[in-house]
């Protein structure tokens, strides 16, 4: 994925509008945080995981376009922050993949600080 | 950015814990928007639009791993809905374009629906 | 339910931090979202609609003190509003009714603006 | 405020509607969320803390609106929940109070998980 081509595009588009006033990290965490309800809006009634959702083309098309939305807030903070994401994103796998270690998450959707509590 | 690499990460962690029955869309996009505000709530007292935070270096690496965190579960819905990601985005970012035309947006946050009404 | 109680308890607890000063409608709005996020990452997993979470009785507490955190920021805008909300809570059900007839909502969880499309 | 009356209105309201297969804590959660996202969206892009928004007689009827729509859902928790909003709300102010010394927190937005931290 070219995450470049998608930095640049984007400030482009917040430069020729002048809104990098309002691009500040906090505005852009908030808009993340209601895009990200607006994709969770189309599940929200679902009692089956949101399988029939995905299913119908036209939701299919509305929840790949809220997906977008989240992702372009994203990489604005991203580029605002000059972070590496890709590098973030393995790092934090890595860390979770060792606080969830394998024989005691099985199957388990438990949260790590509940693990003895559960065990028992 | 390698994308693949990380879906193929994310596979298997989630296949060795087996957590595929807890990671359907519903429940991803439920995870990704609480992700969404605990990135949220490292500004929500700020009063200067969260400079002072990305400028204190243990706050900032808190910023980057809630972004990686956010970023995994994108990556993970994008996985099962077997999108374009990259292309989605900026398609996107051509009909927000559309939607805001500069000459009308310029400066201001209005949204494209309030358009006429704040123009008078 | 002494709504007022509430307000005046809430409104000394402010006072008494020299609070308000963070405590402005944006913020306020922005730590209820954060408070509600608190209470969804408790069913986040969950694939019973949340029924053994409410049956547990830890997470039972857990759940009714997210529900109080979540109303305590709601009766602060309130009260900064000024505004009834008792009344405009009714007024809101009788929209929704009006907006979501009987007849054709009945079982359905669709959204209004999808009705037509449903029916056929 | 008549918390009974609200509880008796929306439950008249969803089971006219047989809604109750629909209305599940995790549901109920998931719409609360989304709810009070978009009473956050309204504030989005502002700079002045709210607020203009506040003062601005169009979107204050739809602040309130959303207010009560997250009030609505928040009573329906609470009626599924049998418990005790006004107690519960009381007793989570009691608990902020000691977590939150005058002494240390006055006029700051510190979380005290990092009160130490920051006094120093």
């Amino acid at each position: 994925m070219d995450l470049e081509k998608i930095k640049t595009t984007l400030r482009k588009f917040t430069e020729e509008r002048d809104w990098e006033q309002f691009h500040n990290p906090k505005n852009l965490a908030t808009a993340l945080s209601v895009e990200a309800s607006e994709l969770l809006e189309i599940f929200q009634w679902s009692n089956d995981g949101g399988l029939s959702e995905i299913k119908n083309p036209k939701k299919r098309a509305e929840i790949e376009k809220e997906i977008a939305d989240i992702f372009n807030y994203l990489v604005k903070l991203v580029d605002i922050l000059d972070m590496d994401l890709e590098k973030t994103a393995l790092e934090k796998i890595k860390e979770n993949a060792e606080k969830y270690p394998i024989e005691s998450s099985k199957g388990r959707s438990v949260k790590y600080t509940d693990f003895n509590e559960h065990k028992s």
